[in-house]
């Protein structure tokens, strides 16, 4: 896939984007796996799953940013060899750039991403586990319904994978927004608060994925086109795996603190009467 | 990007600090993680966000410093091929030299770093956050308004992204040195004069960025322009992460010992009192 020719930065930006988009998760990979210790034993396991979302996706990085560097080779326009901006990109018959690193690592990473928040909350088993049976595969079909319509040239079929992708898409909202209020309302408030932030969170960076799916349906082609959907996906990957793993560690701190004295004394800022 | 030529010392000179710069970044890393447990719980959280912006800059090193032995390529100019100083290098006409991986460091390890210097201060929730608020979003502001200026051509473009860049950043030399010494003014004597440390190795350290960004516009080129800027950034980075971490490490043992006497009598040299 991906466009014949891109322009010495538009080039920049999606090396620079993509290997932006690694770091990130590995060094959350990292981060979330060293503080567990600071979190309460029963909330770990959510920690440990965040956790197992950006190394799989730091994983698919790894192999987005070859296969893009892999795939274009530099063509130089100008008469000076220092003129880096006269470079021109062209993509190199071959492997091309693969695009379904991306399916790939969503089919892993969305259910784990829905196992973590209703992790974290450690509702009673029997919700938990009628939340997870709800979640995960409409998630699954969620993916596996938008493919078809990623790698379809035409409209039509794109159009028609694209609506019925979007029907477990909808599902998981209602279930996030109404079922798990209910389940959740005997939170704290602080946690209450988080846990709004991180299904908007979700339907925010989850938002990004159908509309650039839709680019090519409104008729918008070309390098541009594939540049801005590159940076879009790269930007919602970050926020919907690192931002969102962080708040689920924000969350744990909060329950932890919540459910045990002597943690809130250890682990929080030094109060007055603690001197 | 990068210049057309280079000699064998200038060469070996990029080369060598690029790689000081990487091994110190990951040394400071793993160090950062190991004495986690040699300060309160507390201030862990600085531990490992500070040990996270090295990881991160360790990643960076390596690509820079990939990038750059896959720019240039050895030429003999020389009649023996044991006579090294007669090589010169040249770039060659690909990727070209990266310098955008320095930009997308920043924009990850510069925020991180602001809220590390605010984490080990254990402030009041409230005093935290709103430092925070004002911190992070200037320290981004100052970097995306950077990035169009390193990579413009022309020197008015250069100068009018610079100074608006420098617009955040003496809004956060303001809070760090006027609002913060009145939130840290409690803070135990020493831990004041270490935080005063901090400010002004950050201060330095950071003024190493504008001075590197500003040598196009004296009309500075060329080749020794270049391994200057090269050497200037690798420096700063090392003074700025690395023993910025160590400072921070330094401050959180203070602050766990004045926390707590048990603390201080386990983890500090033995007193004469305790023989």
């Amino acid at each position: 896939m991906g466009v014949l020719e891109l322009d010495y930065s538009q080039y920049q930006t999606v090396y620079n984007v993509l290997s932006l988009a690694l770091a990130s998760m590995l060094a959350t990979f990292i981060f979330l796996l060293v503080v567990q210790g600071r979190v309460l034993p029963r909330y770990r396991q959510a920690l440990v799953v965040s956790a197992m979302v950006c190394l799989i996706a730091a994983y698919h990085y790894y192999r987005i940013f070859n296969s893009f560097t892999g795939s274009y080779v530099a063509v130089d326009e100008g008469t000076a060899a220092a003129a880096m901006d006269s470079m021109t990109y062209v993509l190199v018959n071959g492997e091309g750039f693969n695009e379904g690193y991306r399916y790939v690592d969503w089919l892993l990473t969305v259910p784990l991403l829905l196992f973590e928040t209703i992790a974290v909350l450690a509702l009673p088993r029997a919700v938990r586990k009628s939340m997870l049976l709800k979640l995960i595969p409409a998630s699954v079909l969620m993916i596996v319904l938008g493919y078809p319509g990623e790698i379809a040239v035409d409209n039509v079929t794109k159009g028609v994978w694209g609506a019925l992708s979007t029907i477990p898409f909808l599902y998981i909202l209602y279930v996030l927004f109404v079922e798990l209020s209910r389940a959740a309302k005997d939170q704290p408030t602080q946690v209450g608060k988080d846990l709004n932030g991180l299904r908007w969170l979700l339907l925010a960076t989850w938002g990004v994925y159908p509309i650039s799916y839709m680019i090519p349906m409104f008729g918008i082609e070309g390098a541009d086109a594939f540049v801005w959907r590159q940076v879009g996906y790269s930007v919602a990957d970050v926020l919907a795996k690192c931002l969102f793993g962080l708040l689920i560690y924000k969350i744990a701190r909060e329950k932890s603190a919540d459910d045990s004295a002597t943690f809130a004394e250890e682990e929080l800022e030094a109060a007055p009467s603690s001197k």
